[in-house]
């Protein structure tokens, strides 16, 4: 049995991971911190989990977090790196599902989350916590940055056309829609149920900040890889479509194949198919990729469909994936529930 | 050619005045107002009216509206009843789409909307802007108080059986559902996308402030009417569905044809035939309200289905009606599209 | 470890029903049939449970579920009572998901399903499935007749109130309003997206088949009760929220104390605090009934608040539920999920 | 005053054609047909249109069209070729909502479709419907090919960069998302509320009709143009959004311009300010399409965003365009209202 703190559970990520651990049989939650919200009980802010979670939200101060073994951040941009030093000094260790730990450059990183980084030698031994890429440096990990939502539906669609040298890596154009989830809990006009609902609207068609993400990754597997990547938002809830185009190199004629021997040990990664097409619906709520990938021979492209639910393998559920690594559980543990669905 | 003036279009009843004003041969928007978005273009905020409104936003001054024949008030509660004399002063005309004129006790005004009354004697003098209680009274009135778009469907609803003296008075149950423009366009962390899609709720079931108001018409009908009234927030745009439960007195074999009757002249109210159950998305961005009366003899109640768009003939489209009926135009003008379905 | 079988899991009840029992640590599903879609994997219909159920749909023979110790039937009515008296014949016990073994008066149960019924014994001895009523007799049946999910949220709602005598028992309006799944998996067109998203309407004002069933429950309770039930269509999928009105008798003083002494032992009811309105969102997913209870002073009436997901406490959940008391197993087994918010 | 006929009035475009006709000053409907439908009134099928279309259904024979001046199909495919030569012979002009007279070489038409062709010489001079492109040719014509949906998004959205010479025309993607209303109004589970609602999925990536529609016309302006299109399914009633990737030629400096001139006479052509993203909300119910043009200079690819609402400049809205040009109306009468947002 471990203990749990977590900073910032007001979001959705928040619930989700509290909704997630209180399945877990290896873990305590000992602590749960929101500034605003001191004092509040968390079944008060969300009564999905009364009965679940009997904590009430306290001062997000460090002292809160001594008896920790591991720290979730649910927390916006740059928080995690301001405490990050206090709490690796103490040994505890941390996963942050914001993206402070993300970006290996830090210039590159300054740039597109405007702000100073707080620790860049943290940033450096940090881990990008995408178990399908990362798992041993994982286990042993400090601090792991849980990936962002986009990236990981678009890596992980990518990664065997990649690795195996089947595409153009120059060539990837990333279409991606993402659920209203995403852009967080925020009181905001634009993400009110009648802005929202009944319509669909690219946005940051000139840069968002998933796109510097994908492309360390993906150039990390090959150095020639980029990208461009426009995002979109759906009217649901949770759920992430990436429709991922390359241009082909080779034969496509075992292309399923590869595919499927790719992600054949991987318990949450779901190659269907051929021929089919995964609906986010499929994933909703649950720790799962679900991957189709089609061969347009008139074109010679190959097209991508990769869908998660952004609020789980995108987020809440990666992390619970990385603490099952990092502390020797099943990696499976409180991540075996199907998806919900209708 | 009448010109208008517009005080607060930056709400959701504010862009529906503006897309049928524009469909509007004898009208002519001179001026709209808006203290936080002043400079800024209209068709920027509400892109639909590109090509149909090609005006900014102006400071909420009086002397914007020196011209105009007649103002909307699209504002929050309490802001017309400050301006009230000033433009009645200078004979300007006025609709408040708010609640500051619908209440004629200002004690109980007072009390449901914790603040004291700017011009009483105003509100002594204001019609309530039901064309279909008030139709004469609205042509000759200098300020029309536009109804609430819950007391608009239940009173429709039930005003035949009240007249015609067929339900016990006191009896009077309103189950009334509501879609989520209703609530407005403010940044509100509870009116997000993700809080109200895949949901339904009550609110307010200890007293919500169209309670006083439907209170109020019903005995001014019925003397001993009352109404217990419970809101429910529906998971649409728009479309209120009122459904109302009465004790019958006397025979209730006639009462399709009194309805039928009762709302044979309305250009605004649609009897359905026996049996039927209205659907909100009948009226979809049309000013009309659809009515089914069914009996249930083994229990001798009357259920009344009532259903309009909350944003056309329980706000905007209601107001451009009694508009309509202020200045002799056509009752029907600007107001004759068909409800957008599907 | 028992074995069980399957009916009709073709439609949300059914693949509902197998996500819940996936996670069940005592179950194993031996057969699941489907005459239309024999041969077809189950995971092809739903791919949320690729990786869970791997069976295929097999033909609905008697033979099939020769080895069960249990058959659920997630059919549509009159199908279950069909095979009821082969299977209990051979010592399986069953639970219907369906309405055939709900009413004990057959006349009144032929009126309403339009059939004649095949086994008015076995009705007899069948047990009404709703755990906070019946739980011992569930324990020892052989026959369960899982409750619908309309009385589901009635009932629930009503007991503390109608048991200590506290209403008028004849006075009960019950206006309750539904997901869309609680229609069904057919092809339909009334059940289509654009028929359904961004709209709302009552249905079945004149009867629907769960008011027999409310009705005799709350009877056996106190025979003087009586409900006026009309029902809505919500666009949503998972959810029925209940809100129900009755007259008082008595002080209210203690009506929030009464309600939380109720349920206290009960672990799938939650009593909200004072005051507040249970949203449907919070039971997503989740075998969970959560109720609010208001008095209204003005008019002596309660406002019941009642709000459960239709496919799991009413329908799915609610037969694992009474599964794992049948078989001796802990009542929250494959129950424990808190519901998916947001 | 124009005589018109509708064959089948049934389905989703057929609806808003007569909701678009009916405020038409010039035009007078006069027999609506369908066959599973004859006898019952339209209102009954549609109550959006009570007090607006007074008519019944009638059996879909030639007879009944006799005295139109035009006759508009909102058939299934294969529907309107069988009744064309009649219609011709009789000199009556039609307007074809379906695909039966959009592809001019026959056998492709034939492999995409998978019937044979019943009139290949009317196929030959009839005109493809889409006014920006054709419009002299439909003031003339005799029969008119409405564009499809996702073919009217993309053509629009192409055109100037096409025309100019600004891509590489093979270079061309598009990533296409429809709204469910352009799946029809049949009975099928697939299109069924909760399985499209929270949900999005790809389909038909092998291959979909408007695909050879869209080379068609891409090819017609350059013959080198091809295109990779991938549509997709939409939570929402209406609405299509195209988003279209293509490599840039030359300087991208006054690509905005370029834009803003090449549809600056188009009444139904709206090309928004340089960086913005159109929602598909702001052309509900609207007969116009909006667009963004995008130009990402890392990847030297063009991203133009390009909304419609499926139902109208997608179907019924541009067929009333094109009778209009057909009969010397106005070009936008009956089209002028702006889109229903929120």
């Amino acid at each position: 049995m471990i203990k749990i703190g977590i900073v910032g559970g007001t979001g959705y990520t928040g619930v989700e991971l509290m909704r997630l651990l209180a399945l877990h049989p290896q873990v305590s939650i000992q602590v749960i911190t929101s500034r605003s919200n001191a004092g509040t009980a968390v079944a008060d802010l969300f009564p999905n989990l009364r009965g679940h979670v009997d904590l009430n939200y306290s001062e997000p101060e460090l002292e809160a977090y001594r008896d920790c073994d591991l720290v979730f951040f649910a927390t916006p941009n740059t928080t995690a790196m301001k405490q990050a030093r206090a709490l690796t000094s103490a040994g505890i260790r941390m996963i942050d599902l914001a993206a402070d730990f993300r970006i290996k450059d830090i210039a590159t990183w300054e740039r597109w989350y405007g702000a100073s980084h707080a620790c860049p030698d943290i940033v450096e031994r940090a881990v990008y916590g995408l178990p399908e890429l990362n798992r041993d440096a994982i286990r042993a990990a400090e601090v792991v940055a849980n990936p962002g939502c986009y990236p990981t539906s678009v890596i992980l669609g990518l990664l065997p056309l990649l690795r195996a040298g089947r595409i153009d890596p120059a060539s990837v154009i990333a279409d991606c829609k993402s659920g209203t989830s995403g852009a967080g809990r925020q009181a905001n006009v634009s993400t009110g149920f009648c802005e929202i609902t009944e319509s669909f609207k690219a946005y940051a068609v000139s840069g968002h900040r998933h796109l510097p993400e994908i492309r360390q990754v993906l150039q990390s597997v090959d150095a020639d890889a980029d990208v461009v990547f426009v995002p979109h938002l759906l009217p649901i809830i949770r759920g992430i479509h990436a429709t991922v185009y390359a241009t082909a190199r080779g034969s496509a004629d075992d292309i399923q194949a590869l595919y499927e021997d790719y992600y054949q040990q991987e318990p949450f990664v779901d190659v269907l198919p051929q021929g089919c097409h995964p609906e986010t619906r499929t994933v909703k709520g649950a720790n799962i990729c679900r991957i189709a990938i089609h061969y347009l021979p008139e074109s010679n492209k190959y097209v991508v469909l990769s869908v998660i639910d952004n609020l789980v393998k995108g987020a809440a559920g990666q992390a619970v994936q990385n603490m099952n690594l990092m502390f020797g559980f099943s990696e499976t543990s409180a991540l075996e529930s199907a998806g919900v669905m209708p």
